[in-house]
């Protein structure tokens, strides 16, 4: 099966076409990112509308076995997350409520500081603050994956360290093949594979070696060498899609409403013409079968670790020991 | 005029009678917490409500004029604070609504890590965040008083250095005189004095040198020694009285909604003796007299340091450089 780690697709029933065209078993997408409690039960609701209108093709899931019953019936499982803890609010039950409400990842922080952790863009990174530490214990008990994408250094390796779970960098590429604050060093890869952890590779083309230029070759040595370090286990994709966003999004994502420096001139880059859409997995399988995994390790790296950290990651601990 | 840098109390008529009996002229009142801003516009609307009912006690004001005339008119002036940014829920252009509203001072972080800085009971302090710079540089603009009080020591220097306009400690003593992270440091103070900023003096027994038993004495020897060190231009009273508030209210204080350790021990300590309402900003002025201050000296740090300290504070500025 294929499992996608990570999409903010402008949605319609085009790209849940193409998910279906590429056989795409399920994908965890973003829900909110800056919006607060309140706008992200609108987002949660827009959700909830979407999975009405395109139920033959699209369901929503909680846990690996729901994923499975999905993907079984010829549909794509979606999965929900938040990239920033703004949605808690600083109110640490309100993790509960996103969870009952069906969100299975949330990020401590995106780019920036935030209450929880520091963020991959900034100067200083304190690692987790007294709340951030609380928030990794209730998405333990809760069974929300603790995603350390867009967290700094200090932060990402503290939370792998003090989650009683295994935790998720669900896309990002090694910063040995692209030297960028948002790509994730050794170490951290390192980590993760020792803990149980996943890290979603991603297609998005800031975090490629070579940009938009990168080659599905290219890539997928990239996976080869990273493999070598941590095995194939803990590896998957996290295309970190954005197909159809018109640019205001990728500002929004940056500049959220937390700026009044707005640089007119961020826009989306093109994506690698072998990455294009939820059609394009194929490729990746191909090319990593060309590179030298085996058909199981592709498969693995495609969806079956992703489903395997899915049954690890979900259920709810009743009683904390 | 007497000005108190900062209270919370139950408000209720008697308390604003206190104000007038102990002839108050302006206090600094916290509307908010861990209020997010929906929440924050009922705080103030509850304000304005008791603006109306107690008009012949108490009135608002939003610049160190309007201090003057509703002082003059032989009532209090009541100026709004934050003490965490909760309100503006990292969203830049709230503060030019809250400012709007008649805020004048905000805590860029109260006790723990927020999205602007460390807090003080934080073990680390990363300084200022790529938002907080951004939030000190927009509060400049507007005429909102950065307040450091709950905030760590880097970050406190941070906002000082980076602060276009003087910052104020509204509320809390000097380390040396009890060695909590909720007091400021010698650098601390010096800085502020450097910088044309302004230290309140604290009356919460958690922040005294000998907690509820803190003698007249031992107060005003504080504010002496640390006169010493600052002169007396930067230093004021900010009492964080808290009179009259149940025990929960500490509890919100402290935990806000951020943990599930929740602490029934954690109670409002019994005031001083001779530091129980706002009748009593007399024994203040009293015991300053007795350990050598000026007469002079004793109206600056009662309230004509907050005074001055308003007048250069509260103006927007129409033009950035």
């Amino acid at each position: 099966m294929i499992v996608d780690g990570l999409q903010y697709c402008r949605w319609s029933r085009s790209i849940f076409e193409d998910m279906r065209a590429g056989g795409v078993g399920a994908v965890h997408v973003t829900v909110s990112y800056w919006e607060s409690a309140r706008e992200t039960l609108t987002r949660i609701g827009e959700w909830h509308r979407r999975l009405e209108e395109h139920a033959d093709l699209i369901a929503p899931a909680t846990t690996g076995a729901e994923v499975r019953a999905v993907a079984g019936s010829g549909r794509t499982a979606i999965l929900f997350g938040f990239q920033h803890c703004a949605p808690i609010e600083e109110e640490i039950d309100l993790l509960g409520i996103w969870a009952g409400l069906g969100v299975r990842f949330m990020q401590l922080g995106y780019n920036n500081q935030s209450a929880c952790c520091g963020g991959c863009f900034e100067e200083e990174d304190p690692g987790l603050s007294r709340f951030g530490r609380e928030v990794v214990e209730e998405m333990n008990r809760l069974g929300i994956v603790v995603d350390m994408s867009h967290s700094g250094e200090r932060s990402t390796l503290e939370a792998i360290e003090r989650s009683r779970r295994p935790v998720a960098v669900t896309h990002a590429c090694p910063r040995a093949f692209r030297d960028t604050p948002r790509n994730k060093s050794e170490t951290v890869l390192r980590a993760l594979a020792e803990t149980g952890g996943m890290f979603g590779f991603s297609l998005y083309p800031h975090h490629l070696p070579e940009g938009p230029d990168t080659t599905l070759e290219d890539f997928c040595v990239m996976v080869a060498r990273t493999a070598e370090i941590t095995g194939t286990h803990c590896l998957g994709i996290g295309s970190d899609l954005c197909q159809d966003q018109p640019d205001e999004v990728v500002r929004w994502m940056r500049e959220g409403r937390w700026t009044r420096r707005h640089d007119p001139s961020v826009r989306f880059p093109p994506q690698p013409s072998w990455f294009r859409s939820n059609r394009d997995f194929a490729n990746l399988a191909r090319g990593l079968e060309r590179v030298g995994f085996s058909a199981d390790e592709v498969d693995a790296i495609m969806g079956g670790n992703w489903l395997r950290f899915f049954d690890e990651s979900f259920q709810p601990v009743r009683a904390v020991a």
